[in-house]
Formats: structure tokens, sequence, C-alpha cells
């Protein structure tokens, strides 16, 4: 895993003045946009998180990919990037790893800390074509249900909901991280788990919230691979009507 | 309030088979980006909330600013853009106003809805200088308390926890709605409301989730005006060691 | 006419070393197609001429916009811009001016010039229909001709060439400014000149270099406005077989 | 060499009317942004010649990279892109067979031709690490003498006739290709030439044009590599008041 964290981000927001929030809205978005195009070009998946600290799943990039991240803002925004890089036994140990490594180059609005690249990546003999699972989840007939029926707000209310919901019950129960990537798409980087642990999951946010969940699972190499495996398996759930699909397949195209 | 609304982008995602998730994440970002920027231009605040499904305040755009939106992702990008657009006494109100018009025009998933653009703009003599209510709220010492100590998960997990919580309550309470734009930073489209409201809903997130938010809050004819002023509001708090403050000064500039 | 410049560029792209080139083309093309999209929402046209200067037409633009220019710049680039702003009887004129006006602000390369905006839009009373004139030119079945029967480079130099030579006989002869906008398309920013005008310019093109133009030509408030009328005039050119077409509606829709 | 071809672009251009010009500059602009950086992230460059027509050194991309170029615009662009592919002796031949293999594809304007992915690329054996020549000429004094003193038209003619000349000169004399990238900075892709080459053609473009050039000269496996050779080359040549310096050390970093 690798944390993306802008330098001392929050006080240039507000120098000499406050910005507009449109431009930050643009800088943050365009930023993910451009991050999100690199390390995915290497099999990378990278979620905006907070969009000053992103979090990615950098399995398949070695310390030059992470090199040219930082290179490739610093040439092309006004701001710059530190990375903080580790692997462990789940995600979110190695996202914990990779946090106290950047903590420890200094703070986040340390004026002294620029472009920090601390930790180190997986070396490739080490690699498997199981590292990563992913788990991709979303819920039955939303356009149907929500977009269609209630109001936009509503719907968002139900997603974010469902997510928040979803996110902690996997990370107390499983050390896994999930994000909501659009739509109604929440996008979990698991262990390896049991199927029960995801059926668990999806009744807990039932329980919790009344929505209803179903979700595709897939593993690979690197998130990419795993994610469309995770897609593949979703579409399998859709043309069922089952809740929980794993793709054992090998990995699939792009 | 406007809502922008990909059309049929669901099923286009997944044919004719999934596509890349960060090849999406980085289309979502930038279209967002851009339609950010192109509201921005004339005072309006766009939200991504879902990506698919955007959430815009859109005092002082016109007829035309809305369909030069629709024609400029159409030359950029590979989808369209349907909007409704709608105003009421209070942006709960309208938002529920301008879902059902574009409800009206057609399904979101419809392949012969495309481009719509339902409902209509204000006219610029019922305009008054404050019209938009926006309050923007912040986590109290968030980076040295959660960045720079606790892992990016966890900071994650208690941005995306407090901001739930606030959602629901000031919609619930207020006919308020918000946004998580970022950091630490929520902001959130408001009626006329009492600053204790905006004490309420402060105690609110503290009781259930033990976070402490701050909050300025500023007026305007557009949501840039209001929410430069809130956010000079905001800088306040952070001067005075003060929880709520309102910038009752003219608007600021840019 | 605005001429827009970046300021202290050429010692920025190789420092502390040279910057890798892809990244440079980068930030250049961004940078101008942000900027195209922001001028042309208020009507106007920018050219990327050689990246680092950017040629605008700015009628329909106030002081304001290209104030907005530059702050969209400073917050989403590494990079900040100048601005040198007149209004003349010839496009030629009226970038001398603009020119002198920024060249008495500081040189390009002077470290303390930053973001410096020299010179006045026109007043809006001023303004008349046919402020712009638009001649836009584009090379006889260019497809068939060039790009499906030579190599690119060959036809790369063809377009090169046709365009070097018309820049250079329409400025000297009219005070025209001509810009190549991609394909085998020539877009002249032109005062008030004869059809005859046009025609020695077609025949001097085919003279020198064998290559066989044709023109629509639009005029407008704006440059959209006048471009938009040669666009369809030009579509007359194809549709009649003429060489010259010129567009006495009213301004077209976009 | 690669040739990017946008399909069918003319005309969708003007279909079902002509679109705005602002619209085409911008989405050709980040189109070849894109392409560029995707191209860099493997040592290739790509210049953005006709802009629907783009030429680009990919040695050290592989048939993998170039569909996922084409992937990357399907997925984010309202256009699509095919290519020509080929390696030979020298830059010109095999760009001119990599253009006769995607014309064998079909027409540029041919609606049935939608990414084609027309050669091969070299195997990485075959491969040397001399096997790209970068000439990075720029003009002497281009800021004091013409930025500074001339207005900028003048400024913008001056470099494009000396690149013009250039041009025509090297591609006649050396099968070379010669593309203006910004600035008063002008990259050719040559093959393996002689100093006095580089004399002569300098003299040339100052005997036509009364404009003086210096050029520095790099070599490596990648476009990237040999570039950036040649930028220290050229920083040798302003340290050194020389007009010509090669590199002669191993590849760079960036």
């Amino acid at each position: 895993m690798t944390l993306v964290q802008l330098d001392n981000y929050g006080p240039w927001t507000v120098t000499p003045e406050p910005r507009r929030e449109a431009d930050l809205q643009s800088l943050q978005a365009r930023l993910f946009a451009d991050v999100s195009r690199q390390v995915g070009a290497s099999g990378g998946y990278v979620f905006h998180s907070r969009f000053d600290n992103m979090i990615a799943v950098t399995n398949g990039l070695d310390g030059e990919d992470h090199a040219a991240i930082q290179r490739a803002v610093r040439n092309q925004y006004p701001v710059t990037v530190s990375l903080g890089v580790a692997a462990s036994e789940t995600p979110a140990a190695a996202l914990e790893l990779a946090s106290e490594r950047l903590q420890q180059a200094g703070s986040a609005q340390d004026r002294d800390r620029k472009e920090a690249l601390a930790g180190d990546t997986l070396d490739a003999e080490t690699r498997t074509p199981e590292d990563v699972t992913v788990a991709h989840f979303d819920i039955d007939d939303f356009t149907s249900r929500y977009t269609d029926e209630v109001d936009a707000f509503d719907a968002h209310m139900s997603v974010i909901t469902a997510y928040a919901t979803l996110m902690r019950y996997l990370y107390r129960e499983c050390d896994a991280l999930s994000f909501f990537v659009g739509g109604d798409n929440i996008v979990s980087i698991c262990p390896s788990i049991e199927a029960t642990n995801y059926q668990d999951a999806i009744e807990h946010v039932t329980a919790e919230t009344g929505i209803q969940l179903k979700v595709g699972i897939g593993r690979g190499r690197t998130a990419h691979e795993a994610g469309m495996s995770a897609k593949h398996a979703l579409e399998e759930c859709r043309t069922n009507g089952t809740r929980i699909e794993q793709d054992l397949a090998t990995a699939h195209g792009d």
C-alpha cells in the first residue's frame, strides 16, 4: 500500500487568503485523475480518500514508479506529494506501516518535508498471483429503486450510509480497506478471507441500513487483475441473481 | 440547485465488458474537475456526490450556462449529461424538485434520454444578495491529532463518519445539503437558519462520534460569495479559538 | 488582443536540471487547453503560438475575465502568466501594442515580474457586431490527396509550409494574424479587407508551394461569432465547390 | 516510429454542425497531453504535428503499450485513435512505413476503420543503447533579442520560419524528422549523422532566415534518454558559448 500525501496542502489553500473552492475542487480532482492513470498504468489502484491523502494499492509498482509519480506532480501542479510505502499481511497493516513511515519523515504540515519517499516496494520475486483480493460491491437495482425514484440527496445519503457502515465493519472484522468509487460502487481491498465474511458484511449492512448489497470477488497479482476479476464476478451476480460470486478463473484482460 | 446526471453511464462502464477501474476513476474525476471550473466561473459550486450524479448550486447561472455545460461535456468526453434545475425555499426542496423534473424526462439508464435539460433557472430580478448560505465545517486540529498521529485509514474513517453524521442531521433538521470536499472539510448548503442550529449540529456530531467540528458561515448572491465569506469566518474561528463564526461583511473578492 | 506569457518559464524548464520533455509537452498543452476553454467561454479564441507565449482574441472579455485566467493558472499549475492587453485598428497593431505594454512591465525572464496585467479591455459601448473578422482556411481534399497518400511527415511539411507562406503574406499585406489550428486548418484574424485580398493570398500560396487553399470568412462581435460564421462559410465552399465564401448572415449559434 | 491518427476526426468536427473552435482546440491539446504522458512514461516522445495526426518515437513501447494508448483514448474521449507502427534505418523511413501500414488499414476518414493497430514494435533483443538520436535546437538569446524586443507575432513568425527551414533541410539532407516543441525549441529525431551535418543545417538556417541556432545532440535507447542527453548538451552550449555539443556520457536520469 502507498499513502500519497500532499505536502503542506492545508496552509497552501488559505495562503495568502482562502482560494476559491471551485479551483481547489478542480485541482484535487485533476491531481487524483492523473495519479490514478499513472498508478493504473502499472496495474495499481488509487482511491481519492480525503483527496489531500490518497490511498493506493501499488503491487506491481517499484521505487522508480513511485518517484515518477512525485516527478509528474511536481512538473504539472502547484503542489508536491510525499509517499509512504509498505507491505504487510493485510491491507490495513500495510497502510498502517506506510503511514508510520511517512509520519516519521515529518508532519503533513511541516514546511521542510517535501517529496519524502519513505518505505520500500515489494521485490518481484516475493510477489504471487494472489497477492491482492478485491471485493467489488454494489447496491441492488440502485437506478430503478433510488436514482429514478427518490431525490438526488436521498440517493446520495443512502450510498454514503451504506458505504460508511460497510467500511467500518470490514475494517474492524477483516482488516480490509473499503472505498466509495462512484455510482453505487464500493471497492474493498481485502486480505484472504472466507465467503462467510462477505455474507456477514452484507447482512450487517442490510440490518443497519436496510440497503441490500451484492459483491463480486477477485484475486490477482495486481489490484487491476483482482479488480477485473471482481467486476466479472459482479456481472455473474447480475446474471445469476446471486449475492456473492468469486471469480476463480485466471486474470482477465482489459 | 442543479442535478448533473451522466446519461446511461452504468451500462457504459460494463459494455462491451467492464472497463478498467483506473480509467473510470480518471474519467469521473476529470469530468467533475471540468464541470467544477465551468460552474465556478459563474460563481457556482458543484459537488461530486456520486460522480455519475453531481449536485450543483447554480445561482448565477442561466439557461445558456447550463447548455454550455452539456456542450462542453459532449465535445470533450465519451459520455453526455442531463440536467435537472429548480429553485425553492430550501436547498433540499430545490434539489428534490430538480430531481423530479429530471426523472420525468426519463430514467438515468434510458437509452433514449440524452442531454435532457429540465427546469428553469432563477430570473435575475428575483435574486437577492443573501440567496445562498454556506456553512464550512472542519475538524479541530485534524493534522496534529489525526493525520500525523493515526494511520491514514483511521483518519479517513473519522472524516467519513463525522461527515455522514453531520450530513444526516443537517438534512433531517434543517433541509440542508452537506458535502465532503476533501481534507477535513465539509461544506453545507443551508437555508437561513439560526446559530443555535449549527451549535446543535456540532454537539450532535461530538456526541455521536467524539469528533469536534467548528464552522464558518457566510451568505451571498452566489455559492462562491457565500463560500468565500464562510471561509473567512472559519479563519476567524481559528484566530479566535471559537467554534462558530458568521461573516456579516459584504462579499469578499477572490 | 491579449498576449498570454508564462513568467520566467525558460529558466524553470531547466532548473534545477532539464525537466523531461514529455512532462513539458503535457504541461504546455494542458495549460493551453484550459486557457482555451476559459477564453472560449466568453467567446474568445486563443492560439498556442509558441505555447509559452499564447495569443488571444479577447473581444468580449473584461478585466475581471483576464484576472480570472491568471487566477486559474496560479491555482492549478506550477507556473504563472502575465497578460498584455490592447485594442487597435488591426489585429497586428493591437498585438504590437499589447506586446509593448507587457514588455514595459518587465522581461519574460525577469524574476520579479509575476502575473503582470498590462493594458485595458474594450468598453462594452465601443464594441460593434463586426469587430472581429475570422478567415478559416483549409487545404482542398487534404485527406484523399495527402493523409491517405503520402507519409505523415510529408503531409506535416505540406501543412507547415502552406501555413508559413500564408502567415507571412497576410501579415505583410493585410496586418492579419494567422495560426495553424490542427489538421489542415489555418485561422486568420483579419482587419476588414476585400475579397480580392483573400484571392491574392490563396494564389500566392499556390504559386509558392503548389498547395490549394479555400477560405470561409465570417464577422462577429467576438472571435467565436466570427469563427462560427467562417466555419459555415467554409462548409459553403465545400458544398458549392468554390474557393471563397463570406457568411453575411447574422451570427450562428453554437 | 508510431503514427497516431484520430479516426474520422474531420467529419466529427463538423457534424451535425461545426463544433466550437475553442472546444476543438481544448480537446486536441488535452488528448495530446495525455498521449504525451503515456508515451513518455515508457521513455517515448510524441509530437503534436497536426494534432489529428501525432508522430511518436516509441522505442521502448511494446504492442501492449500501444494498445493501452488506444484504450485510454477510447475511455476518456469522444474520439478514437488508430496506430501505424514501424522501425527502419532512419526515422523518415520508419515513419513512411508506419504511414503505409496505416493507410492500408483504411482511410483516415473511413467510417469502418476504427482503432486499427498496424505494424510491429521492435523486439527487446534487437534494441541497442544508441537506437535514438535527438538533436535539440534553440535560437540564440531568443528572449532578449525577440520576446522582449519585437512584438509577439514577429517572434512567432521568426520561430515558425526558422523551424520550417530547418525541418525541410534536415528531412531532405538527413532523413531526420523535426518538430517545434514550444518556446524557441526544435527537436529533431535523427539517424546517426556527422557533426558537420548539424553545422551545415545551422548555417543553412542562418543563410535563409538570418536566425542563429545552436544544438545539443544526444543518443540513447529511448527518445527520453537521447533527449535528456541532448538537453544537457544544449546546456553545455550555453555554458561554453558553442553552437554544437554532443553528449557522450551515459544516459542521464530524469
